[in-house]
């Protein structure tokens, strides 16, 4: 079956699946500039730390086609660095925007330089970069999903009947396709090794009931959807045999800060005595930031927990605290931070960067 | 301020507020005999252990006082039996509602062996005793409030600053009356010794965004809203002192079984050196049962976490496992469970007896 496709990319031409219709219409919408990506991460039309660098990319890349070449190099990279570091204050947690940002700054940089180079190419070799996003994020993922498939069942001693749980949505919607946490269950069930997977509703946004379950349902991966305050219960009563979230972003050390509720998850992964993975392409790991505490955590609307649409859920008045974030300490990820490039300890990532 | 009041009884007439309304409006509806309490206690317009028992129990002296007394007192006996073996089924897990129904049936049946007592007579002890439960609830309220207060307070060295994190509803809307762990909170801030109390929103039902959430800002208790899977990060964040929740039902040997999420707080509070209480009267205490294992633990429909009123919040198909309640071990209930009669450590409930 065909993985679920969040992002359509042709020939300058960006569609995204609005994910804040999901689950009840699969509608695509049009993004025409960066303009609209910003306005797009930043409502969480999309998200997900992959998917927002890729749109965020895709967005210049369909700007920049449309637009004639600018007269000299120095003009198309102001150009280009007006419009990423923009890109970057849509959301402020996730460092992939930011990594992604940078390199194509410091390539379009390095072509003001190149005196073969004329302003025409340079322009091309920029948009061939971004438009190059999409299909090395479906290759990290896969190459994730294999790595993390082949040590979970290792450490489980090769048992074939894995019952996992997960945090959020990691999937096709949040990367370009495939997807990381959930790819690594992609890779499990396509292997016969998966019983059963639970996956955590995620408040407040739902991210997991709306989006996980989307696509566990669409692919026909057998799956049980629990609230985030049955994760204790369900670890001790269905006996599970590893956690595995994705990542915002991961600090030198290994900390790692995702969607809240993941630090509470990891915890009790510990008292349970199960494994606790972290999955993310090499691009979430920001070697600038030695720890975890250096991570900023974005607070979000407190009406995302005191309504479901326009339905009041919580007692008017009351004062809510809504971090969307939150830091696992890298003590507490016991499998390891599966990349594309292999499953690592925490402390054993800088030797790989 | 006057405390919330979510149960009216006065001369055989019985209000109680409507949870399920609350909080977008306060409607008082009218329980004229046993089959309205049964049903409002399953569809949930009343809930929480003590106040369950005091609605049904309310609801057999409304019946008994419009009834003709029954010709013998062998037939009231039948009568009360009858409807209150009915009550209890109305939901499963809480014990309160079948400890009073055993108390009373004993009651009537004793009646029935004194000579000395007439039919009319006896229908009149009984119509009492089961009004009685109103005012004799109150009261273990405010008892439990001033223990747990004292206790918690000495066990913090004396701090006048607490924080508190609470899970579910245990206020005045589920009993009759100031509340369990809620009246401990009550008690606290009435001392002048709470900084904040933190109350979960306590899904898939939405007990404490909407009801805990809606007594704390109705009396002024400063308080903030957290989801479910916030509870690690503002234990770590706010550096919580104690969390309290109620019971629906405590083993002999003071396992718990409350609300769905209370066996993983009492995890998180272990890990982060918190202490963790467990309030409820000596009534939910069930010495007939010796440990947790033995609890029947009620399974809720599934669209009360797929929907919020007609808005959908998972995708269509997902399976999904909606435990009403979890059993906490009496071992992770490190600061006691607080009684009207005292505080106790979980093993030294039997003596209590």
């Amino acid at each position: 079956m065909a993985t679920l496709q969040a992002i359509k990319y042709n020939d300058g031409h960006l569609e995204i699946l609005d994910q804040l219709l999901l689950p009840e219409s699969c509608v695509y919408i049009p993004i025409n500039n960066v303009q609209d990506a910003w306005g797009a991460i930043r409502e969480m039309k999309v998200r997900g730390a992959p998917a927002i660098a890729i749109v965020g990319s895709l967005s210049l890349a369909v700007e920049l086609r449309k637009l004639a070449t600018p007269e000299t190099k120095k003009d198309l990279h102001s150009l280009v660095k007006e419009k990423l570091d923009y890109l970057v204050t849509s959301r402020p947690t996730a460092v992939n925007m930011q990594l992604a940002a940078e390199a194509c700054i410091k390539l379009s940089n390095n072509l003001v330089d190149k005196d073969s180079v004329h302003a025409a190419e340079a322009k091309d070799v920029v948009v061939k970069h971004l438009e190059a996003t999409l299909a090395n994020d479906i290759a990290d993922n896969l190459a994730i999903g294999e790595h993390g498939a082949t040590d979970i069942t290792k450490k489980c001693g090769n048992k074939d009947q894995l019952r996992i749980m997960t945090h959020c949505n990691t999937g096709s919607l949040a990367t370009a396709g495939y997807g990381t946490a959930l790819g690594v269950i992609r890779s499990l069930h396509k292997a016969n090794l998966l019983d059963q997977v639970y996956c955590t509703e995620t408040r407040p946004y739902n991210q997991g009931s709306r989006l996980t379950a989307f696509e566990l349902v669409y692919e026909k991966i057998p799956a049980t959807l629990i609230c985030d305050n049955m994760a204790a219960a369900a670890m001790k009563q269905f006996k599970i045999d590893a956690v595995i979230v994705g990542a915002d972003r991961v600090a030198a050390n290994g900390d790692t800060a995702n969607k809240i509720g993941t630090y509470q998850l990891a915890v009790l992964a510990k008292s349970h005595n199960i494994l606790f993975y972290v999955a993310a392409p090499f691009s979430s790991i920001d070697f600038q930031i030695p720890t975890g505490q250096s991570i900023p955590i974005e607070e979000r609307p407190h009406s995302e927990m005191t309504h479901t649409g326009n339905i009041r859920t919580a007692a008017a008045g009351i004062h809510c605290w809504n971090p969307g974030f939150d830091v696992t300490p890298a003590e507490l990820i016991t499998g390891g931070i599966v990349t594309e490039k292999g499953v690592f300890k925490p402390d054993q990532l800088e030797q790989h960067d």
